[in-house]
Formats: C-alpha cells, structure tokens, sequence
C-alpha cells in the first residue's frame, strides 16, 4: 500500500530518504475523492518523478459560507486504493491544526489580479484559499514538480503565476481534463448530481465544442463565440449560467477580437440543479 | 571579495555548489546601508553557517507614499567591503524587476493579526512587502537559516509566524538589537539625523531602560509603564511619539497587567526632527 502519513515531520523524512538515493519528488495535491482525472495525473507524475506524493486535505479555507466544504466526500480508503495502484508511494492527508497552526486566519498568500475574477467573483476568498494551501503544500514536501488538471484552468494559472512571483522551486505542470464518454468533465462533485442533472450537465462541454468549431471556422468576435456559450448552456433547462467567457490564455482578460497569435480560452460556470460544475477549452485557431 | 551576483540562477548555483559539498547556509537579508549590526549579525551567521548570504535589495513594497524610498542610502561598495569583512561569501543585489517579476502588485504575503498594529498601523502596507520579499527572498535562496535584529522588532515576530505558518523550511534567528556607547540603537536611518537630533534620538533608549527599571523593580501595571515612556520620550523637545506600547512579546497584544511567566516587550516609535526611529525592549521581571 501507499504509505499513508499525517505529519509533516512524517512526509519530510519519508521525502529526504527518497532525495538522499537521487529521486525526483512529485506532488499530486488532491481533496480527496479522487477519480480517474485524479489518477491519471498522478500516473503522468510518477512517469516524471521516482517519488509521488499525493496530498488529501479538504481546505476549509477555498470554501465560501453555504458551500460543500461539509458534505464533501471523504472516501479515504477508496482513495489510498486508487492513489497505491496509480503509482504513489506516499499519502500526506494532514489535519486542519497540522496545516494552519495558527488558525486558518493567519498568514495567507493572495495573487492579486487573477483571484478575484471567475471563479474568484463568483466564490470570494477561495482562491486566496487555494494559492495559500498549495504554498504550504510546496513549503511541506518541497517536490521538483507538482501536477494540476487542466479542468481548473484559472487554478492552474494562479499557481502558475504564484510561483513565479515567489521564486518557488517547483515546476508546475498541467495535464489535460479527463471526461466521461459522453463529453462530462471528470470531477469530484459529479457525484452530486441525480440522473436528469447528470445527463443536462454535458451542456458545458457541449457549449465548449461549439464555440471551439466556431473559432476553428474563423469567428474571431468574442461577443459571439459568449453568445455562443449562452444559448447552449441555456438550452438546458435544469442549467443555471454563472458564467461563459471568452479570455485571454494567459492573463484571463476577456477578449472582444480573437486576434491571431495570441490564445484564448473558453471558460463555464454553472449550476445543475444545485451542483456548481465549471469547464474550459483552450480554443485553437 | 565575496561574490556580487544579481540573478536567481546566479545564487541558486553558486549556493548549490556549497550545499552539495556539505555546507549550510544562512542568509541575512539586509535593505544595504550597512551598520555594526548588520557586521554583527553576518558574523554571526557565518558562526553557524558554512555559506553566508547577504542580500542588498531596498525593498519598494515596503515603503508607503511619502516615505524614504527614493532617499534610502544605497551605497553597494562599502556594503561589499563590510561583507567581506564580516565572512559573507555570496552578496545578493537584484534588481526590482527580477524580485517582482509580474509587478509589485501580482502575488503578496499577508500575516494577519501581526501586520496592522504598532509599526502596520503607522505604515500601512509595510509588513505585506516585508513578509512578501522575505518569502521571495527564502524561495530564492533556500537557506537553512536565517538572522534579523531585534531592532526591528516586530518584523522578526512577523517572519517567524509566517515561516511557522506556511512550513517554510527555515531557521529564524534573531540577534539583540546592536547599540552606540550612548544607547542609540544602530540604525541605517540614523544618518538622516542632524547633530542635535542625534543627541535628542537617544531618548528612545532611555525611555526603555526607564521602563525596564520600573518592571525589574516591582511595577506591573501596563499602563504605568506606557506612562513612564511616554514622559520620558515627551522630555526632549525634538521628539514626537508615534507609539509607546507594553505588549505581550509574543502576540503584541497590549498588556493590562505584566503577570508573571509571561513575556513582556516594551515598544517605541518616534519622531526625531523628520526622521523616523524605532526601538524595543523585552521587559525582564
């Protein structure tokens, strides 16, 4: 079994054993409930690093009030399965009191500029949450390369950008989104919704593959390529548009022309029923 | 000469060479405009540390509107000289654009709680550029430890919750606060003042061995003490109180009431003519 440890002591010492014999780390950071998107990226970690650590920790401070931070699963064993026959040899699933000594109030990281937009309007403080858990995730395992899914474009783009605004030693890679057959992007909150949900909820995708035809057959007006976005979102009834954006790659500042050379990314936010699902595409030219 | 080098990859490699033969590194992060303490302090440093790293950088996210920025003393050849002489190998001077390189307003540090009182409500944003080029400056160069002066009080507090915090691997040192024969702590600003200011700028020190008198002697109330610096600072004309406090010298909350087993610190910021000075004293029973 992948060895499961709570301490940062712990996955320190296990990490220096491993750097001692000339392994490369890797980091796969993780909530937990983990699925093949899940797995898949810790499989492409441990192709690129002799040791994988995966870390499970539910960050209380990337949830806003009246979100899922309560109810979201917890399926640790299932998890440990799922992380030994992907390849880690470690599992860091900390404490809340283990990860904010002082509080989940004390110190914290913000990068101004890319939180507070998307799914920052949408969610305050989460990702002031999320650029905070992941430095301390950095500063823990110190690993030479750390992997995020592409489904969490503007996370990855943060992560990104905090790096380099820091100097963190880590490289930073990021895996294309796993989906279902049908089109769903892979994430740990389809397990909320009900049949009918499920079946509306590939509307994002579907949305995201007719704005990519469309820039593939020369629409370069973002107006449209939103419009785009809208009408088939709002196609479905059980769906509730929190946003539909066309931005730049890079930088996330919506863009009116498509202009050519520089890249541009689709991205959804919706609620299905009461299950908020988000999704992107890069769009190709 | 120790060694004068302006980029990241300049220092990691250097600092890299030194690791691998076994050294450890200590880092002393300076604003340039070395005084004895900061020779004290590398010294020091270079007692516990194979490799001793001084880093020059005037730091601008930590200077507010109408502050000294522009004025702050820079002079990088006597600097070196003071490097050298006190055993650091490494003198790292980077420019604004590699410490910042998305801009000064992309990604900071906040440590909550310890950033807006005393020297943070007087300086608004100057703790968030402390914690934040502090973190770079540990990214960059990854020291086993580190060494601040007391002087600056709670700077040093600062730095060590954020460092506890977010799990960076470091050790904080702090060293006592180096002083002229008169008392004047050492500071790069006191060059700033004129001769009967520098005469006047004394009454900090004063203030705080009053205090310090009236604590070892028996006296246990706060507000006491306040009052006892307070009259003593008030004493010189050319002086104007920004703060007088008596806090808890780990949480620099005010203190009612000195109990016993709990650490007291005695802090003091003035004016002395135009030129801003600061001091400390822990409070011993």
């Amino acid at each position: 079994m992948a060895e499961l440890v709570e301490s940062v002591q712990e996955v320190r010492r296990a990490i220096a054993t491993a750097r001692a014999i000339g392994k490369r780390i890797g980091l796969v950071p993780t909530m937990g409930a983990l699925h093949d998107g899940h797995v898949r990226l810790i499989a492409d970690c441990r192709a690129e690093a002799g040791l994988v650590v995966v870390s499970i920790f539910v960050n209380p401070t990337q949830f806003g009030p009246g979100e899922d931070f309560e109810r979201y699963p917890r399926p640790l064993d299932d998890d440990l399965e799922r992380c030994e026959a992907a390849g880690a040899a470690l599992v860091f699933a900390p404490t809340t009191a283990t990860v904010y000594p002082h509080g989940s109030r004390s110190t914290f990281v913000e990068v101004a500029g890319l939180s507070d937009i998307l799914e920052g309007a949408s969610r305050p403080g989460h990702f002031r949450g999320v650029a905070t858990v992941v430095l301390k995730l950095f500063e823990i395992v110190q690993p030479d390369l750390a992997i995020f899914g592409q489904k969490d474009y503007q996370q990855q783009l943060l992560i990104r950008r905090m790096v380099e605004d820091l100097h963190v030693p880590v490289e930073v890679h990021t895996r294309p989104t796993v989906r279902e057959p049908d089109g769903l992007a892979l994430s740990s909150r389809n397990r909320y919704l009900n049949p009918q949900e499920r079946q509306a909820a590939t509307v994002l995708h579907r949305a995201l593959e007719q704005a990519s035809r469309a820039v593939a057959g020369g629409e370069r007006r973002g107006d449209r390529v939103r419009q785009i976005l809208r009408e088939t979102l709002e196609s479905e009834q059980l769906v509730r548009i929190d946003y539909a954006e066309v931005a730049d790659a890079d930088t996330l500042a919506p863009l009116d022309d498509l202009e050519a050379g520089r890249r541009a990314v689709a991205l959804v936010a919706a609620r299905v029923g009461t299950t908020r699902l988000i999704d992107n595409a890069v769009l190709e030219e």
